[in-house]
This record gives C-alpha cells, sequence and structure tokens, in this order.
C-alpha cells in the first residue's frame, strides 16, 4: 500500500536541533534573568476548562481558541444531548456536550486562574515566571504561528513602584545579555490616556482614544484624526488630543509639557508622578504615544522595539493593571508584568547573526569506528570524557572513513578523534579540528585534560 | 454576579516554583546525560494531523487521543459536511470535517513521523532525544495523568550493538547522579521470545507467549499457564516456556542454559550473541521473564526498575525495533531507544527524601523594605550580587519587619539582608540566616564577596 508522505498542521512547527538550542539560548537567559530578581518558575496546563477562556479574549478571540472535542461521543445514551450540543456548535456557540476543554491562548487568563484557585494560601506579593507554549487557530502567515511560546513575569498583590523599575532593570539587562544593540524600551502611563479623556470632557473618550492613538505608528497621523471625528469627537477635543501627541523633547521636557496640559487633572497627576519616579532609575524613552491598545493595562506601560531598520515590531510589552482576579470572583489583586516575544526576537537575533557559535555546537567530539577492540578503548575514553563535561559519541558501526568524516561534519561537530591499531599500540588518539584541518596526537592519558574549544 | 472559583481539566495539574525545580532537576540531569553522548534536541508540536496518529496505538489508543474540534464548524455553506461528519462521530469514527488534528499521544510517532518527512535530509546514525508533554483520555487515578512528561532518546539508522551498551551506560548515570540507589536495569532479547515460540512449533505462538509472560510479574505464574492454555497451547508447549521462564542463576549461567534451550533456534543464536556482546560491558540484569508486551520491538529490551520495597513499577523501559518509519511509507530504518518515567522517577526520588537542598531554594536572599532612600541602596547592592549570580529581591513595599520575614520564611528564602537608616549610615548591611538564626553585619563593599550558601 502507497503512503503518503506525512505532513504537520497548518501553522505549527518541528524544531530541529539547532534551532531548539538557539531558542534555549534566548529562553535561559531570560529564565536566569527573571530567577535573578525573585521570580519563580509556574507551569499551567496545555488545556484549561473551556468556561475559564471563553469571553476573556473578545469574540474574536473566543473564535480562535483551539477546543477539544469531548471523548466518548459514541455513548448512545447521550445521543439526544451531544445532538442538541452539535446543533449549537452549527450556531457559532460552544456546548459541554460537545467540548469542555481547550488549549490555553496566552499565560494571563491561565496564571489568574491560578491566582483566583490558590489566592488563600499564596505568599503576596506573588513573582512568577512562565515559559510555555499557547496555541491560536489564527491564519498562519510569516512569523505568526497557530503554536508559540509565550514568557511572562508578573508581580501581583504589590502597588510598588519599584516594581515597574525592576521590569525595566530586566528588560535592559536581558536584551544586553542577549547582546542585541539599539533597543528602545518606551514606557507610559494609560493614567494619562484617561486625563485626555477627562480633559476632552468625558472618560467614555478613554477607549476611542486609546484605540486610535494604538494606530499612531502605523497609520499615521491623518488617520488618527479621522478616527477620532468618526468616533464623534470634535475639532476642539482633537485639538487636545493632537497638542498631546506633538509633545516632544527629552523625557524632562516631556513631563514638563505633560504637567502643563494635564496637571490639573487628577489622573494626569498620578500618571506624572508615577512616571517621575519610574523615569528617574532606568534608562527609558517617554513615548508618550504608548497606548497598548485594549487591554486591561491601568498604570505604567511598556513596550521594547528593536533597531527600527529591522522592520520588526515589538519584541517586548506590558504594563500595570488594577484586577487581574476579579474575572473568577476574587476582587482587589493589582499587578504588573511584561512578556518576551520569543519568536520575533529569534528572528531579531538570526537577522543581525547574534547567536554565538557555540549554540551550533552539540556533539564536540566524534570517535571514529575502526573495529571491536578500538571501538572498546574508545568507549572508555569517552567516559572520561564526559566525566569532563565533554560532549562525545562514536559512531557506531565500523564503516569508510569517508562516511564517518561526512556524518561529524553534517552534524557540526568540530573535533574527530581517530583510534586505528597503531593509536591503540601507541596508546595514542589523533584528534583532527575539522575547522581548521591542524591535526594533533595525545596519548590516552593526557585525553581527557585536552581544551575542545 | 457571583462567580465559582475555577478549576482545572481532570487530570491535569499546575506545578508551582517547587515542582517545576524538582521535576527539572531530573529533566535536567537526563538531558544532560542525552547530550554527553552525542543525542540532540528535537521537539514537535502539541498537534499532529489525526491522520499521524490514528490507528497507530490499537483500538484502546485511538478511543484515548484527544481530537481538536474544527474551528469554524459555523460556517453554513458546509454545514451539510459537518452534519454527516458528525453522525459518524457519534458512531465512534472520526471525520476530517468535525476534527483533523489531535494532541500527540506519545513522542515516538511524532518522531517516526518527523524521521519520514525528513529522511533524505537527515544526518544518519540520527540521534535525538525528546521531552515534551503528551494527553492521553486515560481514567484518571493515582500517579496515571491526562498531560504527562514523556522523556525518550533514540538512535536510527544503526544495527550496531553499541547503541545499547550506550543506552545501558546512560541509564546507569543517570539514576547514579540522581542519587537513587538500588536500581535493576533488566534485558533480554525478543528473538528469544521468537524462538521459544519457534521451538513451541509455530512463530504464531510469539504473541500469546510475549503477552502471557508480560503478565508474570503481577499475575503469577500460573496465572500465565491459565492464559496459555486458553490460547490453545498444549501440555508439552508450556513446559518448554516454563523451563524457560524457570532460568536463574547468574548471567552467566543463564546464558548456558539458553543456549541449551534455544541454541539450536536461528532466533535463539541471534539473541543470545546480541546479549553476550551487551552484557559483556555494563552491569545489566540478564531477566528472561522480561516481555514488554505488544509493541514494535524486535531486539535487545530493557527495563529499569527502583527498589522493590516502594512499590513502584519500572521508571525506564526501551529496546530495539526494525522499523520504525515503515507506518509512514519509509521503510528500513531501523533504531533502539529508551525512555524514562518522569513522573515515577519524581515520585520515587519525594518517597526516598532524594531531592538535594538547593532545589528548594528560588531567591538566596531577601533585602528588607524600610523606606525609599534605603531601598534604593537596595537596589545598587542588589545589581552587584545578581552580577555575581546571587538570586535576590527586595520586598516592594514598605510594611511591618513582621510581614517582610513571612514573606522570606514562606517564601524559603534563607537569608534577610537589612538596611536601615543605622545602616545606610554606616554603610553597612545586616545579614540574618534564617535556617540558623545567625546574624553579621557585612560593609556594602563587600557584599557581593559574601558566600551565600
Amino acid at each position: 500500500m502507497a503512503k503518503v508522505t506525512p505532513t504537520i498542521p497548518q501553522g505549527t512547527r518541528d524544531f530541529g536541533a539547532d534551532e531548539v538550542r538557539k531558542r534555549n539560548f534566548i529562553l535561559d537567559t531570560i529564565k536566569t534573568e527573571f530567577e535573578l530578581y525573585g521570580f519563580q518558575p509556574l507551569e499551567t496546563p496545555a488545556m484549561e476548562n473551556l468556561d475559564t477562556l471563553l469571553g476573556k479574549y473578545g469574540e474574536e478571540g473566543d473564535r480562535l481558541i483551539f477546543k477539544i472535542l469531548n471523548n466518548g461521543l459514541d455513548n448512545s445514551e447521550k445521543e439526544k444531548e451531544a445532538r442538541q450540543g452539535f446543533e449549537k456548535v452549527l450556531k457559532g456557540k460552544n456546548d459541554k456536550a460537545i467540548t469542555e476543554r481547550a488549549l490555553k491562548y496566552d499565560l494571563t487568563i491561565p496564571f489568574a486562574r491560578y491566582v483566583a484557585m490558590h489566592h488563600t494560601r499564596l505568599n503576596f506579593p506573588f513573582k512568577r515566571y512562565q515559559v510555555q507554549p499557547v496555541w491560536r487557530a489564527d491564519r498562519p502567515q510569516r512569523s505568526r504561528y497557530r503554536e508559540f511560546y509565550q514568557c511572562d513575569a508578573d508581580v501581583v498583590g504589590s502597588d510598588s513602584l519599584f516594581n515597574e523599575i525592576e521590569f525595566a532593570i530586566i528588560y535592559s539587562k536581558v536584551f544586553y545579555k542577549l547582546g542585541i544593540p539599539g533597543i528602545t524600551i518606551k514606557v507610559n502611563h494609560r493614567a494619562l490616556l484617561s486625563a485626555l479623556a477627562e480633559t476632552c470632557g468625558d472618560l467614555k473618550y478613554f477607549t476611542p482614544i486609546t484605540v486610535a492613538i494604538d494606530k499612531l505608528e502605523k497609520a499615521g497621523i491623518e488617520k488618527v484624526v479621522a478616527e477620532l471625528e468618526s468616533k464623534g469627537l470634535n475639532k476642539e477635543q482633537i485639538k487636545i488630543i493632537r497638542e498631546y501627541l506633538d509633545i516632544q523633547g527629552t523625557n524632562k521636557n516631556k513631563i514638563k509639557r505633560l504637567e502643563e496640559l494635564l496637571g490639573k487633572n487628577e489622573n494626569g497627576r498620578r500618571g506624572i508622578a508615577d512616571l517621575k519616579f519610574v523615569l528617574s532609575q532606568q534608562d527609558l524613552l517617554l513615548d508618550l504615544t504608548l497606548a497598548r491598545g485594549l487591554n486591561y493595562y491601568t498604570g505604567t506601560i511598556f513596550e521594547v522595539t528593536p533597531p527600527a531598520d529591522l522592520k520588526i515590531g515589538s519584541i517586548g510589552g506590558g504594563g500595570r493593571y488594577d484586577d487581574l482576579t476579579g474575572l473568577f470572583g476574587v476582587p482587589d489583586i493589582p499587578g504588573v508584568g511584561i512578556s518576551f516575544g520569543v519568536d520575533r526576537i529569534y528572528d531579531v537575533m538570526e537577522e543581525m547573526k547574534l547567536f554565538p557559535a557555540a549554540v551550533h555546537i552539540g556533539t564536540q567530539a566524534l570517535f571514529f569506528n575502526l573495529g571491536e577492540t578500538e571501538s572498546r578503548q574508545a568507549f572508555q575514553l569517552m567516559e572520561e570524557l564526559r566525566d569532563m563535561g565533554i560532549r562525545c559519541e562514536m559512531y557506531p558501526d565500523t564503516v569508510k572513513f569517508d562516511k564517518q568524516f561526512k556524518y561529524a561534519e553534517k552534524k557540526n561537530i568540530p573535533y574527530v578523534i581517530i583510534i586505528g591499531s597503531k593509536e591503540l599500540e601507541e596508546k595514542n588518539c589523533t584528534i583532527k579540528d575539522l575547522r581548521t584541518g591542524k591535526q594533533e596526537s595525545v596519548s590516552f592519558d593526557m585525553l581527557s585534560a585536552y581544551t575542545f574549544k
């Protein structure tokens, strides 16, 4: 029977050795930094109850959740329920007879669910980081996948602005350690947008103003103005918003202008005071056009961008929120968090060729297989090398030199070690560095002291 | 609106910091060992095409696969197809109009799919390890979960028995490094079971013999005999099998008896020769009652058991197979692989209290927050400690001593560091070891040289 070559689902990826190592270089750098700042790991299941996820991501988000089909639908006793449930599914609704579970769509809602479940036991302020895949039934396109890693850290149960400062430091240190130059860490405050709405006459303008400003970078000021007009804002109001958006200069100048424009408003004063505190400690760019769209942020907001010429969007973002777990019946847990855009960071590092050479090396030395007696000697020497932490392997079969060389080359193994009958007799092995072609003889006794670069 | 406290799906688990660190201690130990032996990481998506998985795990397995409901079933143009598809689902079948994708059920089939997809490009012998969660819609019970990690390594494209020896060494080194005493690595060979079937008169007895022997440990010899009788084996045949099962003594004695019993059979000779080679290199227990049930193994088989008094079943297993990818239309790729039972290893280590103390420590030092000026000083000192790799944090809010102490205790932070106005003036901080109660004064300059144990 002819079989068809198998494929994988659209929008998903296999990660080979080189990709796993490169991705782990990024993830390990981030995790290590989170831990240096007192964040502890949390892992939640891939599946959540569908109820936990539904209604948290807007109508469009709900549609992009991957739902798990219930097992055992062939149970004839439950056929009626299943049929009724399926009718609802056909109408775009969900029904527990058909699906009760779904794959997680982000890390925030599972985190909120975890905190709500365990809030009586948790040690607040609770600092956790979480690095796990999430799934979205999005239309696959360049750099957008249906399965991708998210990488978040949050502190909940603390109002202190020191948390904001710490996150700004973490951003700057992680990108420094990854070796990515030209990073900009932008900061703004959602209370300024509230103040702006109130200065325009009504807090109800908060959402249209935020949504419009969020499009500024991509769409330009004319389209933002048009959108504001379409939402019913008049010329006078739009003038105020343009004045706000036109604020330029150093952070200090911007703060000064903000004080003139929004300093009489309570929200304005709060936003300005918070920003002054945060900016006092860290080299951040106050970007008043930063809005972070339709989400739950209520305080300081962050966004990180790579060098503009790469044309890769933001590689990190976050902010403060008032109420993480209210949706799950546990009110008054404020917090602040950031996330790293792992796929885009990977793309930036690829594009700028920033991955260190060591990341591409798995096995450091290949022992050639020249027969059983030679192999047994190799086995013994390999154990000595492994005790020194050297990753090595022997070609398992006795095949031609050429084939063994090719194997080493294809696997990007820098050293080959040859033990033939002559070497066996002289208790020496021949080490060849495939990168330079340099060859030397090293006695068996000294091999474990050899420096494999 | 009153909200219900959320839950997680049955059979799934949240992993808090301590659990993540303990599990990572196990996983990192295994991964490091795999890499020391030349294995490279592979990660495949959580989802596979349903076609890839169906029919690979038997009828019962198919039923336990978590299937993903297709998105967009409310598309009225496709309503007819969806209804027809759902009728099939109600009859226990699958239909692409309802579900095309599923969560992976193990790591072997996705690995086989990967090798089949990429076999023309891969560098054979291909050595990969894979550590990822898998999902099974099993009835949840003690130590059986619906989401759990598997941890596999395989070499494919090599017949060499050095691979078997290497896996035996890896088993022994990993359990040594984890600190688990009293491990037994059992080995046997499936060709001996073929030889036994042939000695009973027909290779067709291979499956009933294998299935029956597999139950020996749990059910006892009488039940095994009864099962063999029920499968149509007569007294004479059962006598041969009992003779085989009764073989005792040292590995050497067992080999000698095997040679007498099965040495005239070709399969018998192959099994004995392979076992002699493998046993010559490594301290293994030849266990002739090891069968490894209904699976694809064709050569050497392994099973690892912890000390018997723990009453925890096998914590590892594997073996050689002839044909990994035949199911996907790519024949003649033999291989050998092993896996570690991560959840059970975790249970063994918990039960025997084997996790090292360091695993329970996340943050190493907590700086108390005694006001803004003090905090800014703490921030500076923390950066110096972090540069030395010390994980530290400051309590973000200025609250009572007592509350900050409790936070440190609950988070199992061994050291607290106090900088009050007096310390600030004297440029000293007070370090207290919460485990011993010991307290000392260290100057700001010397803090980064302090040894945090």
